[in-house]
């Protein structure tokens, strides 16, 4: 791609440098930045850098916070005996999302991946292991992806606490509700015969 | 979406604003951007900040530039009574590439469009016509996209240049290079018929 300006080419390549972003998709956002007002830009670079600058991990849950303890870990109403186990902040604010669970997190930032070069200690594991030792946790629900590289990441951090005093569970993996028997994969719709439901716990959802 | 972080939710928001971009997946850029170094957030935002405060359009063909006037306008080896009239600087590129075109350009920046507010006076319409009043275009080529706005523009134009000594062509719809008859639209393949040319100087291509 030739570009007739190095300042438009500039901003082209740094905006394709995102994840899933082509030159192609680049160049059109960048034009479209031109057609709107300076100002636009300015809030756009600004809040990039703000945030980038500025953003605090949780010091607990490794949740994204603007102070040292996020609102989550630091709610009274929340169970913190019950811990929630994610790869990332968007499982945090999928599950929250849907209102139903009451404990606190624990953000991994991603997951055991030999392939992509991510080892257990590039993940938040020893904190999760140190607040199970430190025996306030009745309960660890794993909820990572249902892949090789979550199930070993499940597997890694449960020898690591299986000798302190705590349960743990995984989330339940099954049809989507309002999908169509006949379209699921054949693994979600084992898994979801398998670990079958007693019906009348299925009413109260 | 509920975010944990103000930071977080502003960048998310202007990323949002982009076109084509939803929540999701501006969420998904910025959460990509936190795990990058914080040079790749400040390069991204100065490329960004620099381009749209400090990029020039040619004084004479729209075209995007750091200098006053294009490198294509001020290349003396280009044509400059042959002159290929384009919505934007996308296809000034787009013809470029092809290596196949020794005139200039003329960038309206966009085609006539009542739907979506753009008059002629929003266009650079204008100064193509007094290039043409001043005598020293032979030939007009309309590139415009082939749709009622782009029609609507090219005529337009036309109305305004009728007069003047100059020969407009427009470029030739047909069927791709490559494609088959059979999934090609009525309309193209309608047009590609019409518009045959003879045998021996599609051999030149
Ligand atoms: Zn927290
Ligand atoms: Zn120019």
């Amino acid at each position: 791609m030739e570009f007739s300006s190095k300042l438009l080419e500039r901003a082209v390549n740094e905006v394709s440098q995102l994840p899933g972003i082509g030159k192609r998709t680049a160049l059109r956002l960048v034009l479209h930045l031109l057609k709107q007002p300076k100002e636009q830009t300015t809030a756009l670079a600004e809040a990039l850098q703000n945030m980038r600058n500025d953003v605090k991990f949780c010091k607990s849950c490794h949740n994204i916070s603007d102070v040292d303890l996020c609102e989550i870990c630091s709610n009274p109403n929340r169970d913190e005996t019950l811990v929630c186990v994610v790869e990332d902040i968007r499982d945090v604010m999928a599950i929250e999302n849907t209102s139903s669970f009451k404990g606190l997190y624990h953000v991994l930032g991603g997951k055991i991946s030999p392939m992509d070069g991510v080892g257990p200690h590039d993940l938040n594991i020893i904190s999760l292991v140190n607040k199970v030792k430190e025996g306030r946790i009745k309960e660890l629900i794993f909820a990572l992806s249902s892949t090789m590289e979550g199930d070993t990441t499940n597997f890694y951090i449960f020898k690591q606490i299986q000798d302190y005093k705590v349960f743990t569970s995984t989330i339940a993996r099954g049809i989507s509700v309002g999908d169509e028997l006949e379209y699921a994969d054949e693994i979600t719709l084992g898994r979801s015969i398998v670990n079958r439901v007693p019906f009348e716990s299925s009413l109260k959802i």
